[in-house]
């Protein structure tokens, strides 16, 4: 398969995730449904659910020898030279309060590397990809490539972070919070658009905790494609996921590794 | 002028507003402009006052004798029965780092009562209207009308606050803490997109403080047209900002008086 056909699947399975999550985003059932007795409908769990079958029925027709990761559905052939990590929702809390910053990250992994990632946000008619040498954002506006923006400081960074109480070790909190207590501002609530927002040059630095693989592993050929950094708190692998930490400037990401390792 | 003339011309005041602001939303400039010397280029700033002078010509051209509050450029004819309260850009924050969820906030009050709102969201494509008695929803999909949901119970409930930082004095943060403490889901970042996800049955409370008139009068109609109650945490009007407590179920409302109280 040619990176173009790859390019194409990949749009595929954006188009037909897409189409099973949209019913459930905003539905009214939900919390009440539980006093009917059986199980709750949860509208987020049933829409990541269709999702990721969909998904995950795509990937085996076309690529039966590739491994997959889910967040709903575990792993399969993880020892497979290229991986699928796959997580339908995305901010799942957004998607729950009817707003529209949650999203689709579909990533694909070759003997542990993260070489293509894709966001798909339905409801906008979004879609950020990249390859870790360039990223894109195609919207209703057309498809314009994404850049970083320089930023060499913390004092004039803008930080993001999905939510101040992800940092649930006291360390990790007080590490934070050293970050936090130098940029010019920092905003809350943003998840996977925290990232892409970053490869768009309108935010600095993301700063995260207790982030799992399929958090991540999409972001970072958006974030590395446009040319930003992004690792673990301690420099390594960003793959894993864990303590995260994404810079648009090399020379920020450098200077938050220094708070955030103490 | 009939009523639907009247929300015609709040659509006129919408798309305006909205032509005004886009060409500055994720705009690559900002920061860095600073360095090249002369007064620094502020995209959010800039798409505020293009908004607002838009807004103020289309109302003294429409209605010479109404009143005017902006957030931009201050009070005019504020003794008037009917006044505009104008926010061009609510959720600075969110506009800043790239994020879909700020919108322009129209309301207008007659004798000091918020009668009309409307939210206007023009990157998405949404607009959240009401007049006390209805609201609604148009997007894309076409035009809903809008209910609160039913949620008798702290225990169930899902909270919204655009920043737990608003709550700047040390009992303030105290009391929102009792009730955060309570729901069953908190999330941050929301801004008027809170509110309008309030009226469609989304989320069940908002607590907030430090707001100003602009930031909550067009919310009003809304949230009261979809069956929800918006108040002082005392109790008193939400028009003259300040603290805000905004419920879907009066019961609800209620219980989170109690404990914002003390």
């Amino acid at each position: 398969m040619s990176v173009v056909e790859l390019g194409r699947f990949m749009d595929d399975l954006a188009e037909a995730s897409g189409r099973a999550i949209l019913p459930f985003f905003r539905t009214q059932v939900g919390l009440d449904d539980k006093a009917r007795g059986g199980a709750p409908f949860d509208p987020v769990t049933e829409a990541d659910r269709a999702a990721e079958v969909v998904l995950r029925s795509l990937i085996r027709q076309t690529f039966p020898a590739h491994g997959i990761l889910g967040e709903e559905f575990g792993a399969e052939r993880l020892e497979a030279e290229c991986v699928w990590v796959l997580d339908p929702i995305d901010g799942t809390r957004a998607f729950i309060a009817g707003l529209p910053t949650w999203g689709t990250l579909i990533g694909l992994t070759r003997n542990g590397t993260a070489v293509r990632g894709l966001m798909h946000q339905p409801y906008l008619g979004e879609r950020f990809s990249g390859d870790g040498r360039s990223a894109r954002l195609r919207n209703a506006a057309g498809e314009r490539t994404l850049h970083t923006r320089p930023c060499a400081d913390l004092g004039t960074a803008i930080l993001a972070t999905t939510d101040p109480r992800l940092f649930t070790e006291d360390e990790e909190a007080e590490r934070f919070r050293a970050v936090e207590g130098t940029v010019r501002m920092s905003r809350y609530g943003a998840d996977c658009y925290a990232y892409c927002m970053l490869a768009a040059g309108q935010i600095d630095l993301v700063v995260e905790a207790g982030l799992k693989p399929y958090d991540i592993v999409a972001l970072i050929p958006i974030v590395e494609g446009a040319g930003g950094v992004v690792t673990a708190w301690d420099g390594g692998p960003a793959t894993e996921g864990g303590r995260i930490v994404a810079a648009g400037d090399p020379r920020l990401h450098a200077q938050a590794l220094r708070l955030l390792n103490g």
